[in-house]
C-alpha cells in the first residue's frame, strides 16, 4: 500500500462544489487502495477577507494575532473537505496544525517548521482514516499559532511527505503543471514533464507563481518527490526531482517574466569600503529583499550603484535610503518601476556555452535595450523595460526552441 | 486590584465598528485598575454562515467535524478583538479555548467543561495583558477541539470566572438586563435589578433568551455572581445571585411565553405498568428533550398521554412513535403545533399561596382556554393555543402588578 500526501490550493476548494470535487478525487486515491493525507489551503478569498478585517482594527495588526486569524481559514477548509468526504461514505478526521504537531520557531506569519510528530496522522491512518491536514499553520513552543508565510500549505504538504516517507506528493493547483513559460504570454507554451529542483528553485523565484520557492527548498532537502498537477482533469502534470544526467541535454528549462521589480540607483557614493556594505546593511535590517546588484567602476572616488527591489519594497526602500543618504555620502536617489526581469533557466547551461550569447542576440534582434544583467549557474536574467517583457520572453521563447511545433 | 471576566456575545462584535467599541469598553476597565479577562463569541452571522457551508457538504454533518469548522468563529473575533485593544495601546493577547486549557468530555457540539488550568491566563494577566478568549470552545483528552452548546460562551466566561475566583463576571449583551417580560409584546416591561439563580433558571428555560440555563446552573454551582448588561450604553443591567430572604417579598419575578412548542397526544394506550415508561425511554433515545406530561384517568384499560416538545423536534418524535404504535399498543397520536407555553416564575411562590388562582383568573379573564398545567416550586406554566400567547403574557404581567408605573 503506499502513502500519498496531496495539497489542495485555494482556488481547487474555491466553493462547496469544488471541496466536493476535491473530496472525489481523494476518495479515489484512497480507493486505488493508498492511505491518504490531504493538505488544504483556506477557501479562494478567505486569506484576504481576513486581511482585510484585520485592516479594519489596526493599521499595523500584530503578527501573532495575524497568525491567530489567518489560521481559522484553513482549519475551516480542511473541517469542511473532512465532511465532503464523510458524504462520499468514507472515514476522515481533519486536524489542525498543532493537533498534528508540527511545531515552529516563533517567528509569526513566516515561521519554519522545526518538527513534526507524525504518531496522531499515522494512528489516524491506521484506522483506516483519510487524514485532511489545515495547511500553512503550525504551533511554537508556547503553544502559540503560526503560519508559513507565502506558499505555506505547499511546504506542510512537502514536510509532511518527508517525515511520513510517503510514495508521492502531489501539488493540485489550478494549472496543468510547469510551463516552459506562461502560456498566456506564449501559446506555444510546453508543459515540462520533469524538471530539477534547482531548476524549479529559480523559476519559482523568477516569477514562476506555481510554487513557492521555500517548499522547493524543503523537498530537495528532503528528496521529496513533487508532482504537480491540475485539480480540475487528469492531466500527467510535472514531476519535480533529483536533477538527473539527462536533465543536461536540455539546454533552457523555461522562460519567465517577472513584473514585480524596480530599480534603484545610488549615484556618486562614496568609493570606500564598506560604504556598499553599509548601505545593503540598513535595507537587511528594514527587511527588504534585495535582488540584482550592479555596482559601476569607479571613477574620481566616487561611484554608482544600481539594485532592483519587489516594487512593493519600493517606497520603505526609498525611505531607507533617503534618512541614510549624508551618511553614506550619495549625491542622488533615483527610482525606475516600470521595468521587468526576463530570466532563462536550464541546467544544460552548465554544460553548454552560448546560452548568454544567444539571449542577448535574440532579444538585440528586437531592439530591446538590455539595463542590468546577472547569472547564476543555471540561469541567466536580464532587467528590461517592462513594455518589453512579453515580447522579450516570445522571443527568448523561440529562440531556445522551447515550445510546441503547431506544424 | 480586581479581576473582572467579561463576555460579548455576536451581536455586541457584530461587525468590525462594534468590535472596536467593545475594545473601548474592555480598555477602559483595565485603565480604571482591573485585571480583565475578556470572552468573545462570534462575529454576528459567522455562526450561521459555517452552518450553511456545512449543509452544503453533506446532510449530516459530523460532530467532531462541526466542532473544528465553528470554533473558528470564535477564534477570529478573539484575533479580531486583541487588534483593535492594539489599536488602543493597550497589551492584549487572544487564546482559543485549547490554548487557555478549557478541558471537555467527548461530547463534541454540546461537551461539558472538566477542568480548566489556569497557568497561561495567569501569567499573561501578570505580564499587563488583557486576556481575550475565544468563547464556547474547549479542547478533549485526544486535543480534539470541542464546543460547549448553546450559550457556550457565557459558560465559558462563568467558569473562567470561577475558576479565577473573579470578583465580577459581566456578561454584556443587546438588552439592558433581564425584564419582568419581553419589551416587544409588553410595554411596561420592567428591568429586574436582581434575581437568584433558580429563578433565572426556570426564565431561561421558559423562554427568556437573554443566558442559556447552562451557564446559569454553573454559576449556581461555583457562587459566581453574573452581572447582565447591554455592551452599547452604561445602564445598571442585572445581577443574578444566591437567593436572599428579602426576595421572596416579590412573588413573581417575570413572565414568559415560549413559542416554540409542540403538543403531541398518544391516545388509548394499554393502561400496563411499564409502558409510559418505554415510550419516553424511546423518545430519551432519540434525544429528543420531553417537558411537560400529561397522563389522563384510564378508563377500561386505556389510557391517553399528551406530553410537549420543542417544534424542532416534532417530525422525529412522531416518527419514532410510529414505529413504536404496535409495540406500546397506542390507537391514534396527534400533534398540535399551534400551542405556547406562557409561566410566571418567582421565589416568593414558596411562600405565597393563591398564585396559580390568580393566574388561571387573568387567563379566564381573557377567555383563553388551559389546555396543559405544570408546577414546580417556583414556577407554574400553562399550555395554550400560541394564537393567545402576547395577551396572555400581557394580562398575566399586569394582574402580578410587574410592570412601570407609567402613570
Amino acid at each position: 500500500m503506499s502513502l500519498i500526501v496531496q495539497k489542495y490550493g485555494g482556488s481547487s476548494v474555491a466553493n462547496p462544489e469544488r471541496i466536493k470535487n476535491v473530496a472525489r478525487r481523494i476518495v479515489a486515491a484512497k480507493k486505488a487502495g493508498n492511505d491518504v493525507v490531504a493538505v488544504v489551503s483556506a477557501l479562494g478569498d478567505t486569506t484576504d477577507d481576513l486581511i482585510d478585517l484585520a485592516k479594519k482594527m489596526t493599521d499595523d495588526p500584530s503578527e501573532r494575532e495575524m497568525d491567530m486569524l489567518m489560521a481559522t481559514g484553513e482549519q475551516m477548509s480542511a473541517a469542511l473537505l473532512s465532511m465532503a468526504v464523510h458524504a462520499l461514505g468514507c472515514s476522515a478526521i481533519s486536524f489542525t496544525g498543532a493537533q498534528v504537531g508540527i511545531f515552529t520557531d516563533n517567528v509569526h506569519t513566516k515561521a519554519k517548521i522545526r518538527s513534526i510528530s507524525t504518531d496522531r496522522v499515522t494512528s489516524a491512518l491506521k484506522e483506516g482514516n483519510i487524514v485532511i491536514v489545515a495547511g500553512f499553520q503550525g504551533v511554537n513552543e508556547a503553544q502559540d499559532i503560526t503560519t508559513l508565510g507565502r506558499g505555506g500549505s505547499d511546504t506542510t504538504a512537502v514536510a509532511l511527505a518527508a517525515v511520513l516517507k510517503a510514495d508521492d506528493c502531489e501539488i493540485y493547483t489550478d494549472v496543468n503543471g510547469i510551463f516552459t513559460t506562461d502560456p498566456r504570454v506564449v501559446s506555444e507554451a510546453k508543459r515540462i514533464p520533469e524538471i530539477s529542483y534547482d531548476e524549479m528553485l529559480e523559476l519559482a523565484s523568477l516569477g514562476a507563481k506555481v510554487m513557492h520557492s521555500r517548499s522547493i527548498e524543503f523537498a530537495k532537502k528532503y528528496g521529496v518527490k513533487i508532482h504537480v498537477r491540475s485539480s480540475f482533469n487528469d492531466e500527467p502534470g510535472t514531476m519535480i526531482v533529483e536533477e538527473a544526467r539527462e536533465m543536461e541535454d536540455v539546454v533552457i528549462r523555461g522562460v519567465t517574466a517577472d513584473k514585480d521589480q524596480a530599480k534603484v540607483t545610488i549615484s556618486k557614493v562614496a568609493d570606500k569600503p564598506g560604504i556598499a556594505a553599509k548601505i545593503f546593511k540598513l535595507l537587511a535590517d528594514a527587511h527588504i529583499n534585495i535582488d540584482m546588484i550592479i555596482q559601476n567602476v569607479s571613477e574620481q572616488g566616487h561611484t554608482d550603484i544600481s539594485f532592483t527591489v519587489s516594487q512593493t519594497d519600493l517606497s520603505k526602500t526609498l525611505n531607507v535610503l533617503k534618512n541614510a543618504a549624508n551618511e553614506v555620502g550619495a549625491q542622488k536617489i533615483d527610482s525606475d518601476d516600470k521595468i521587468a526581469k526576463v530570466s532563462v533557466v536550464g541546467i544544460g547551461m552548465k554544460s553548454h556555452s552560448g546560452v548568454a550569447a544567444n539571449l542577448f542576440e535574440a532579444l538585440a534582434k528586437e531592439g530591446i535595450n538590455i539595463l542590468m544583467i546577472s547569472t547564476s549557474e543555471i540561469k541567466i536574467s536580464c532587467v528590461i523595460r517592462r513594455e518589453y517583457a512579453d515580447k522579450a520572453v516570445q522571443t527568448v521563447h523561440q529562440k531556445f526552441g522551447l515550445g510546441i511545433n503547431h506544424a
